[in-house]
């Protein structure tokens, strides 16, 4: 069982995933030699995963065969386990809980080649459609605080097969960044009565130096203090605290908008490694209820997605700090990707 | 000049490098492709950094030539300038400060093949001695609030040149990692009147199990909620909040232990990438005083150093959460790195 320990200095919890332990000789080495040609995500290998969570499949195709469209599947290697209780206990000085959660893996496509930057914008909508499913799904179980939906592409940003997918993790506690967000939310939010999110937007909209696209229901934002070159935020213009209550032209327009944000930057910066997070509200049927210290969340938060391209290196100074050194002004990254062209 | 922007939500300073701009097709490829062969931080390359700033050499060397052991010298790409003052102004809904500061780097032996953990004892103590020299003098300046120096090895850990070497950071505000530790240690430290550091090493020191190396002065440690395989900190026994406070005998102390640690890695790892940290107290004098917030810094402060080899890649859960996966426990890395010898 993995387990989750709490660093009262950093006030951080961390996974120690001890059954995926490796020993030093085996940290040496990158993580998983790929079997050449083999991929356990393609169509006609699906016994290579373990047995199918959810899958976007035409009428007549069977579970666990081919023919599906969007597939979910337990991730082989999961940092946490669906399974117990938490079990919450004092080491001494320190904290420890029971790695309890679920990791799952959204095969977004058959199409081994094809990415969702090159895709078409329905395939993206389903992608979406899937992720909303099971996170509505996994925020039933009120044992988890967050669900949290997120990809990795390319092997800097840590993606270790190449057959496009992304990732759902559900935790136990609410994450440290995601604390931080809702607590600048809510503090905004009791101090003005304004959404921080809504009004940042309406500011970047006024401004317009670092707005990439915007439509009545989305923009796409270089954000004012970057931390890597490139770097955007995907925000719905109507205030919404949860990425699950999107509706159904919303849904088709996010699917638009994230497919053709992806494409601006495949082909301004040739197919970067990068990764996206949906920042979303917690879980707020969490038991015992937060009523009191969450309870203005549907008001105060806002979610929105980020995408960074993992273009420079992390060192010493960010580790030790959490400073970031940018060396291109979200002004100019924004004039860039205004100007491609997407066909 | 290198501006310093506010992010609302995370809390963070970012520093936009706009003199180090780059258009997207730089961004492509690596930093600054190494002219083969040719080495500025090599005796008789003098010139070919910016003027020293200090250097340990044997009487009768000349500044700006060769003979030196350690030398320091201005960052030839600073991340913040070192003229002028903060002009904090707001920007909408944001804020902004000029990025001031200074960005410097010791060059740690005159030897391009020698690195730290490689060196004797004596070489490692000149450059500790180097570290709290350039610190004294940066905290003399009111206008930095901190003053970080760390250490990146290896192309994956951020260093663009092989000579061994480190950087030393002066900021005008205080890092958000930094801030975060220094509340840590403050409220621990208004309940129970006792160091969180000297308490966490008393734990250490009576469980063993994540305890690498410990004497009479200093003691190594694998964190109990370690981020990544093989983390480690190295903590001074004696209660002091500040790095530039060791005496001369625990500066000595200090060399061996560094070196040693870097040494275990580098055999048990196979000389991995690696950056290092040193966690001290900040300008306790900087203007205007923050006397009520930071007043029992001395007592309930407690500096460190932060080693973390990059063995894993940080990936989208990482950055979306705050989190960390680890898939080796610390008390099995410790037992590892005990285990070394170091001949």
């Amino acid at each position: 069982m993995p387990e989750l320990r709490h660093d009262p200095v950093q006030k951080r919890w961390v996974i120690i995933a001890t059954e995926r332990s490796r020993r030093p000789v085996d940290l040496r080495t990158p993580d998983e030699p790929r079997a050449a040609g083999f991929c356990p995500f393609c169509p006609g290998n699906e016994a290579a995963t373990p047995p199918e969570i959810a899958a976007v499949r035409p009428p007549g195709s069977l579970p666990g065969g081919p023919g599906w469209r969007v597939r979910v599947v337990p991730n082989k290697f999961p940092a946490l386990r669906i399974e117990g209780g938490p079990e919450r206990q004092a080491v001494g000085t320190y904290d420890r809980m029971n790695g309890i959660g679920a990791h799952e893996v959204v095969i977004e496509t058959p199409d081994h080649g094809t990415d969702l930057a090159d895709t078409d914008y329905g395939a993206v909508e389903r992608v979406i459609r899937t992720y909303i499913d099971r996170q509505r799904d996994l925020l039933r179980d009120r044992r988890f605080k967050y669900v949290l939906v997120f990809k990795n592409h390319g092997e800097v940003a840590g993606a270790t097969l190449s057959h496009p997918h992304s990732q759902i993790i559900a935790t136990p506690v609410t994450p440290r960044t995601i604390s931080t967000e809702l607590t600048s939310a809510r503090d905004h939010y009791h101090l003005k009565e304004r959404c921080l999110f809504c009004d940042m937007l309406d500011q970047e909209l006024q401004t317009g130096t670092r707005v990439v696209w915007s439509d009545p229901m989305f923009a796409v934002v270089a954000p004012y203090a970057s931390r890597f070159p490139f770097e955007l935020t995907i925000l719905p213009r109507r205030h919404c605290h949860s990425f699950i209550e999107m509706g159904q032209e919303e849904v088709s327009g996010l699917g638009r908008v994230l497919r053709d944000t992806l494409r601006r930057l495949k082909i301004c910066l040739g197919n970067p490694p990068f990764n996206y997070m949906i920042h979303t509200a917690p879980n707020l049927d969490y038991e015992p209820r937060r009523t009191t210290f969450w309870q203005t969340v549907p008001f105060d938060f806002h979610w929105h997605i980020e995408v960074i391209p993992r273009l420079t290196q992390v060192a010493g100074f960010e580790w030790g700090t959490g400073f970031y050194i940018n060396p291109t002004a979200p002004e100019e990254a924004a004039t860039f990707l205004r100007e491609i062209d997407l066909e």
